[in-house]
Parts: C-alpha cells; sequence; structure tokens
C-alpha cells in the first residue's frame, strides 16, 4: 500500500465530489490535463491574476503548468503573452502554441527584456509556474503598477520580497492550490476545440513501458518531452 | 522654498481632480484626517482586504492609519476586530474606539495569541499598517487559509515572504498607495456619525506653539499623543 494513483486499485476520498462524466469529444490527452495542469494554472494563475482582453501576460516557466497558463491565458484574449524560460525548445513550443513573444531567461536579463516588450510598462499579470526565487524575482521585477502577481509555483523556501519598492505600487500578490470549480468550463473549452490541450502531450507508453516513459520525463529537455501519457 | 505644505501659499498640480466642498456638519478633525489617514487605511487597508461582516480583521500598528483602519473596518461589522501594537495606552485607545481584542506584541507572541483568538484558524484580514519586518511577520503568521493581507505599511527594507508555506493557502496580498476614491463616502460617513474620526485628534496647537506640537508628537507614546492639529 503507498500513497498516490500508480495502483491496481484507488481510494478516493469523497470521488463524488469532484467526478465528471467523460463527454464523447474530448480527447484523452485533454482529461488527462483536466484533472490538474489546466484547472491549476487558469484558477490559480489565469483568474487570481485577473487577466482580461488586451492585457499583457508574462509567464515565467514554460512546463506543463506554465503552458497550460499560456493556453487558458489566451481564452480571455490578452493582448501580449510572453512566456519566459531556460529551455529553447519549450519557449520554441509555447510560440506555437500562441505566445506572442519569449524571453530566454539564461542568455539575457529577462526583467530588462520585458520591460522593453512594454514600452517600460511591465506586465498587468506575471504568473510564476516554477517555485523559486530567481522566478520569483523576474516576476516582482515587471509586474506594473496595480498589477497582479499569481504565484503557482511550489516553494521549498522564503523569497525576499522587495516590499520597499513595491509598497507603493498597488499589486495583488496571490498564493493557491487549485480549487477545481472551474474543470467543467474548461472541459467545455476542450471540447469545443478552442483549447487544444492534446498539444502539452509529446509522448505516449504503452504500461508495459513505464520504465521509459519515467526515463524519458527524467530528461524532459534532451528528450523535448512536455507531458508523458501512459496508456493502460 | 521647500516641498511640502507648512508655507504661506501652496501650490497643489491638479487640485481640483481631488477637491471637496466642506460641508456645514464636518468636524475640521474629521477633515484633516480625510485629506491622508482615513482614505489611506480604508482603500488600502479595508477594502484591498476584503473586509466582509462577520470577518476576523487583524491590525498590526495602532497609530493613526492603524486606528483608521480599525475605524473604517468597524463600517462593514466585523465579528473580531483584533489591534496589535507594542503601546498600552494606543491599546486602550484601540478598546475604547471598538477593537474587540487587543494584543501587546512587546508582552507576548501575537501569532500565538491571535491564532488562540480565532479558534486556531488564523484572521480573514490582516493589515500590515507599520512597515516593518516583524510587523510583517506577525502578518503572515497569522493570516488563515484563503485570507487577505493588506500591506498599509511604508517599507524601507525587503522582507521575508514565508512563500514554502504561504504558497498552499490562497492569500490574496495587496500594497498599495492611496486612491482617494472614497473620500467622498467616508466624508458622509464622517457627516453621519457613523465614523467618529476626531476620536484620534488627541491634541491640538495654535499656529504660534507649532515648536511645541512637533515636539509633544516626537515624544508621542509619552504624551500618548496620536494625531496633532495645529490651528491657523
Amino acid at each position: 500500500m503507498i500513497d498516490g494513483t500508480q495502483a491496481e486499485y484507488v481510494r478516493t476520498p469523497f470521488a463524488d465530489n469532484s467526478l465528471y462524466a467523460f463527454p464523447d469529444n474530448l480527447t484523452e490527452e485533454a482529461g488527462v490535463l483536466l484533472s490538474d495542469a489546466l484547472p491549476t494554472a487558469h484558477e490559480i494563475g489565469v483568474q487570481y491574476g485577473g487577466v482580461q482582453p488586451g492585457d499583457t501576460v508574462a509567464i515565467v516557466g514554460a512546463g506543463p503548468v506554465g503552458m497550460s497558463a499560456l493556453l487558458t491565458s489566451l481564452l480571455y484574449s490578452p493582448w501580449q503573452a510572453i512566456m519566459i524560460d531556460l529551455d529553447e525548445n519549450r519557449l520554441r513550443m509555447a510560440k506555437g502554441m500562441g505566445a506572442t513573444d519569449t524571453v530566454n531567461s539564461g542568455a539575457e536579463n529577462a526583467v530588462e527584456k520585458v520591460m522593453k516588450l512594454t514600452d517600460g510598462r511591465g506586465v498587468d499579470c506575471a504568473i510564476e509556474a516554477v517555485g523559486s526565487g530567481p522566478t520569483w524575482d523576474i516576476c516582482q521585477g515587471i509586474v506594473k503598477d496595480g498589477g497582479h502577481l499569481a504565484n503557482v509555483g511550489v516553494h521549498g523556501k522564503p523569497v525576499k520580497f522587495d516590499i520597499e519598492k513595491l509598497w507603493i505600487k498597488n499589486l495583488t500578490i496571490t498564493t493557491g492550490l487549485v480549487n477545481a470549480n472551474t474543470t467543467d468550463m474548461l472541459m467545455k473549452t476542450c471540447c469545443s476545440g478552442k483549447l487544444q490541450a492534446e498539444k502539452l502531450v509529446t509522448h505516449r507508453f504503452d504500461f508495459n513501458d513505464i520504465e521509459k516513459a519515467y526515463d524519458v520525463f527524467k530528461h524532459a529537455a534532451d528528450e523535448k518531452a512536455m507531458k508523458v501519457m501512459i496508456d493502460l
């Protein structure tokens, strides 16, 4: 008996509070992503971040949750959607999914670049989708007066909050664990084709190849892996 | 020529954007407090902090702005209004103005005490009205899951944000400089008697005694001074 869901039988307390019928025209890939990455990114990133039509949104971290934040922010028709990461392949992938601009924070100063991209104003919404000090610093360096900083990343250490500069900026900073209250609307959005979640699944493996699947995911950058699915 | 408003003539750019007629039944004391302390506390503390009827609100710092946060939070009928400060006299004053509980953070562990006062839940809204690391730490230590931390204090240094504990708590943290968009409603509330701002003015001096007024304010704790007014 182990915690987690890689088992023959799984006990889910209060499962009936969060079960949805699987629609005929939903892809399996979208179904998997709707279980966590999409509602996390949408609720804790995009909704808490207050993304509105015409906004400039920047997402720091182009992993599955950051990419889900990109895809779900696009539902609200922002003007600019800037993706920031260290991995060129993931940035290219983000561009292909609708990011208007990408910034490689390993190759250039991300704060300066975003300021340039926004005519010195900064972004309406900065979404932290990593959970580290350097990515938090990018977020607090690019959010504009009156803007939102939505933290989605899971952190292991405290961060330095530059409140001596930011107290005057009328910022809203949010944190959170997924509520899953928008799963139903996201599911409908996937069914309608407005949200092409399956683009995030780069690899599928048969259950018998599960060791290989883990190996690919462990070397995600080299393998150009985003989300890996295992078929039962 | 010096910056500031202690001069025979004052030039106020765009003054017509923020001028209000002085109502007959408004006290001079309320008029003075409506120029900054009351709207700052109300907008950046109470409104950004989302104070609702039945809430528990804690205010860290019982200076004029903290006291204004107490008075304006009471307009929204919270269940508990907890005032936290180091000065017993100011805490007594807060109690007289409607605080349900007071905590002397010099004499006891403020976080533990607030947790005890809230049956271990923490507060719906923590208002930081000082601008220092220790008072920020009290706020981040007492805010409950889904709660608000509204920073009103002007900080001179960064603070340590315990995001490794707070990322999961669905918090909303706000910062800001007064907008002055609620000056008119606060003025009406003062005129109606619902907001007794004049209680905050403990001393009045004639203009000729301005040096004495400054001396009293410099030794605010000893003089039991909250807000000092100077008559022209």
